[in-house]
Order: structure tokens, then sequence, then C-alpha cells
């Protein structure tokens, strides 16, 4: 995959009915944080993938790749002290799904909402359901590579 | 693997006959290059191998696995920009090799000898032979990431 992403990001202080909806347990961690580029590992249920990312923003490049169990472990001890646990939530809204991040461990209590758009001009028609918070699209300190690393914002 | 690298970095500006030893070409690019961490690309003939460093100086931390070609496809574009091609010549010298790294393309010119120990002791009694130049070792301008954005120093 070699896509562009175009996504917007909101804080969720009331989440809807999250019990009930799909949720998969997130656990990844950075091997590298660069200005301009990052590499992360993901394991989503029993699916290993390596992710980079090139850019920032609105849009940005974006390439993945599955790993094996070796070598996921082989790189996995290069991300301490930058990782994190979620549970993602689906929550379907018309066309759009709404991905709900219930993040745990020291970032309990933090509850994220992203959607990925097809288009700049799609992201930005988008008009948010009553549940989603303050807009935090582009805010750095609730980028997951920042909060891997410093944690909650206060 | 997972190791500790220690290793010195001298100039060479007049190279011993390199034409004899045996030599590989590798083109290597960066995903990643932040503070503390880089995610490197690197085709050495056929073997595709993604590295992954973090730390630096004299010592540092290191794991790397090699990838297919789709993999390795896959994640290549996002190196743009921060690629460098150089022959690698393996000199024997006594116990040790000295792998001598002549760069090619917009690098032309520039030949920077290694020498891995297997301990720091082994580094810090390293007796130079004639041909090595000025040591470079932690002088970031010599680094390869740093050669991949910024070019040869001036």
């Amino acid at each position: 995959m070699f896509a562009v992403e175009v996504e917007r990001k909101f804080l969720v202080h009331d989440p809807a009915d999250l019990d009930e909806t799909e949720a998969d347990e997130i656990e990844q961690g950075y091997v590298a944080i660069g200005a301009e580029g990052q590499v992360r590992l993901r394991r989503k249920g029993e699916r290993l993938v390596l992710t980079a990312k090139r850019g920032a923003g609105l849009s940005r490049q974006e390439a993945e790749v599955e790993l094996d169990r070796d070598r996921f472990d082989e790189l996995w001890p290069l991300t301490e002290g930058r990782r994190l646990h979620k549970r993602r939530h689906v929550v379907p809204h018309g066309d759009l799904e709404i991905e709900v991040d219930v993040y745990e461990g020291d970032l309990d209590g933090l509850v994220v909402a992203e959607i990925e758009f097809a288009s700049e001009e799609q992201a930005r028609g988008f008009d948010p359901p009553g549940w989603l918070g303050e807009e935090v699209t582009g805010d750095r300190r609730y980028l997951n590579e920042t909060l891997a690393t410093e944690g909650a914002p206060s």
C-alpha cells in the first residue's frame, strides 16, 4: 500500500455506547520518530505490521508491510519507552467509519476519534456528530508518537 | 540480530589497491531519521535488509531484518531524497576487516573506512595503518544519514 491519508481527529468526552461496537486491541511502538518521517510497529490482534510515514498534517505519505513474528520480535525492543496500548472501536457514520481509540495504561482516560476521508474536499465538508468534542487535527500533542513518548496532555 | 556496535571511522585519501579486493555494490536510503533513532533500507547485491538503529556514538543498539522484494519495494519510495550509492571493499587487516566505502554519484570522490570491533577496549587499542587518514568517528558530517541528506562536507 502506498497512499495519501486525509484524516480529521476529535476528542471524545462522552463516548457513545462503545461496548456494542467492534473493537480491536492495539499495541504499538515507535522504532524511529524524525522531523520528517517515522516508523511504527503495530500489533492489532494477530496482525503484525510495520508502517512508515513521511510528511505531516492533513496529507502525508504512508507505506505498510506485514511482518512475521520473528521479524517483529527482532525490531520490537527498539521501541522501548515509546509504546502505547489502546482499544479501537469502529463506529459507522453514514458512508464513513469513525475510529474511536480508547487509551489504556498511562494514557487511561484519553479517548480520541479519527475519521479517514477519500479526499481533502470530503474532509472539509464533514459535519461532526454531537458526541465528538474539540477538534485536534494537526495538534501535535495528540499524535500517537507524542502520546507514546510524552504522555497525555495536561 | 540485536547487538551493540563499536566502530571507528577514518577518511581515506589514497586508497590501497582496492581493485583487487572483494567489493559489493550498496544502495541505501533512509525511511526515517530521528534524533534518537533511524530506519534504513539497504540493497547489497541481492540481499534486501531493513535496519533500525537507536542511540548514537561509539555504541548504539541495532536490529535488522531481511525483507522480500515486495516489502522492500513498498517501503523504498519513502526514502526519496535520502539515498546514496557506494561500493564497499573489504580489506583484511590482521584479525580485523576494514570496510572501505567508495561513494558514487553526488558523493563521488569521498572514500571512508570503517572498522567494527568486538569491544570498546579493542577499539581504543586499534593502531590505524598508514593509508587511513583523519579519524572521523562520531563526526556527524560523515554519518551515512547526513551524507544521504546533506551531501559531502565541503
